[in-house]
């Protein structure tokens, strides 16, 4: 494995794919939204892609086994739609410049060989959320950031960057004719963060008219707003801890005097 | 896209032509005067250079799209002299040691299969500015070099450094039998800075008799004169409090005492 | 040497080998137990991995000659049990990612034309050691996982993130149908650890029914054991220095005021 | 350029050529003696190295061009002595790990061709010097190795690491059945030493048999007392002044409680 490889597992006929990717990134966004979709879809595994610029250690598996890190793309039949699915996720994203732009582009070339006209990229940007997360749409097809835009994203301010895999499937798609949508959610961003992830795949199903049952997702929201409380618990109790402790040091120093 | 691309739009029949480059960099002078002739002189695109060496990121645009970092090569016809002109000016310089080394010989490779015969590169280097700005010359050519002492360019200090794609095409435009020049312009560099690219202008437009109305140029000099005193106001804010906080501690200490 | 490159210094006939590897890392745990079993075993010096991914340093050696850093290669003749053992042990691991999977790819292309059904990583892990340090068995071959088990190893928590060779041996063997077992040994890791090695040697002997004498490590763990006595002294005076300092200078203040 | 190069300037017949190699290192040790040896035997310019693993800048020179950094071989047509001698300077080493191995082979290429049968590594160590500067000596060969330490060098312990160029060309150099030794002076190092040179220069004299003038070395040792005892009196300066503003702070404090 000198270069990134896809090694594809089995070989179906599919019917006008879209591709949907979520690597891991900010609030983990893009894979928690990718990841409850092959759950939720109950995607069928397609290939996994394998890269020397991913980080250069291997995951301890439940059973005593381990394994690299990798991408995975998952097969979702829609039996009922026009579109198949195919959904990508995976472990990290390339370590280096070069590495990025290698892993796109062999991203790219599955797509075209799967004769996918049309990809869907998913993450995070950060924000101070208010209530329900925003999602920002961006898309090298006016036709399709029209439909994201009804399916209530909204634009972003020009200029503003897009880093990583998401970012630049959306720069390089262009140079294969395939149409690209990224929709990034809103988030803080210090924490997995499923209810963006929510607002996220809600666009999503409002632009491609598909319907996922989300109630899973709220049990996960649940458990992060748990954590989330434990954390700032934690936190008010060392702010707490520190003043005391300075309060402390005051009259000792007073005490000297 | 493995390595460094240009990719022509069209192709147009070059009059003797001069290869202007202004990549970002100190005070982002050579771009912003690059970018400012492109303007000016209504240049039309010519070609654009993508690289795997640009960071990983894509830039949102005005349409809701997203567009990879990239260079742009444009061209001015020029009428009435004896060059035509190319314009070349881009988002970012490569980020790493080879990747800088690549993209500039392929700029060379373009320049050398347009039949560039010299070759000017823009940029600034960092020096408390008095008044006028400064233009420093370097050419590897002595007529050349002559010319821009003339155009009221000064020379530099034998050992001083060129850094990135500005210097790079100047060593490496040697082995291709095409000579060059490089203009910096003195700059405090932390700000954009019109000004400099301003007397940049000058210099180039005394060596080669071409005729640019700056007038468009001293308006973004007055925007960024506007921005530089809201800027020192902030600062002069910052230190004014800074000392308040202190005497009160002092005050504090004092009592403590 | 463009790439990292494996020179064979004899041509053997080998029985069912084994490929066991310790290169150096957390607590020096696999070089050291790996070069104990090069010396105890008179193992003999079958090749050697030279790579442009190591260190760019020669090391001086003991009769005033240099030597490039290097993984080397030995052979244990097992004579009385099945399998005949290759050691691999060296000075550095790979420098960069992309260096870290070049070299362990060619490790495994010389352990597959060698015909190596099974691969054992040597390490260690970070943790607080309570007298015998326990040592995490991971394997790609469930029967391979439950004879380590059996060996006294310990399973380790999904997840767990195993870095460098050791780890990458593992996850790339999977793709040349080669067995692989990782046992990694709990230690401090701030200091060569032979108490470490030596549970991690109990461990393979278990598995694969070596029997090697370990009472020279024994005399290693004394050595260690004194060394870190020493350190320990000398922290303890650097504290009793600090602390006296400290009341001193409370004193000049207490003075002052 | 893709890769380093050599660029041949001129095609003599050399008599049993020997490399010596100094490229900028600690204390400069390598260089200073290696363009002392070119000026003071009028070596002639025999070929260039330009490598995209240098730093990314051009130099301004005195005529005001640039040029990109590169290493320079000369030739000394040693009319009396068994030997001519090649020499080897530069302006940086290879700023990544592959790109030093990439130089350094691209030496040994040199060499090959130029049917080089001794290379000679000039350069420094870090050590507390007191008077005449000592000269360690690492050989690949046991005879050189002797005859340097004839040559009043002496042996250093093993394990030492010798890093760059001056190492790599060591380490490599076996793999062509081309003699190496590498003379490396103590020096302090955080200025250019031309006395550390001067005393590894009498070590190579003293095993080649070769007889250079060191006159002008001296006058550069006695500039660079100058330069030493000048930074040493601002330095006392800057102690003092510290002192007496701690005093007045002290004042201050006493007076405020």
């Amino acid at each position: 494995m000198k270069t990134t490889v896809i090694k594809e597992l089995v070989n179906v006929e599919l019917k006008n794919p879209i591709l949907v990717e979520g690597f891991p990134g900010l609030g983990m966004v893009g894979s928690i939204a990718t990841q409850y979709l092959v759950k939720q879809l109950k995607a069928q595994k397609l290939a996994t892609l394998y890269s020397p610029h991913f980080p250069y250690h291997v995951l301890v598996d439940k059973k005593g086994g381990a394994r690299l890190l990798r991408g995975e793309f998952y097969l979702w039949k829609n039996e009922t739609g026009e579109n198949d699915f195919i959904l990508l996720t995976g472990d990290s994203q390339a370590q280096t410049i070069e590495g990025q732009f290698e892993v796109a582009n062999r991203i790219l070339d599955f797509a075209e060989k799967k004769k996918v006209k049309t990809i869907i990229t998913l993450g995070g940007y950060r924000n101070e959320v208010e209530d329900t997360p925003k999602v920002v749409a961006v898309s090298t097809n006016p036709a399709l950031f029209e439909r994201a835009l009804k399916a209530r994203a909204i634009s972003s301010e020009a200029g503003t960057p897009i880093v990583g895999t998401a970012g630049l499937l959306l720069g390089l798609a262009k140079f294969r004719k395939i149409d690209a949508v990224c929709l990034l959610g809103e988030t803080r961003g210090y924490l997995p963060d499923p209810k963006t992830a929510k607002s996220v795949i809600e666009v999503l199903q409002g632009i491609f008219n598909v319907n996922v049952d989300l109630k899973g997702l709220d049990e996960e929201i649940e458990r992060s707003k748990e954590i989330l409380g434990r954390m700032q618990d934690i936190e008010k109790r060392r702010v707490k801890y520190v003043q005391k402790m300075r309060r402390v040091e005051e009259e000792r120093i007073t005490y000297i005097s």
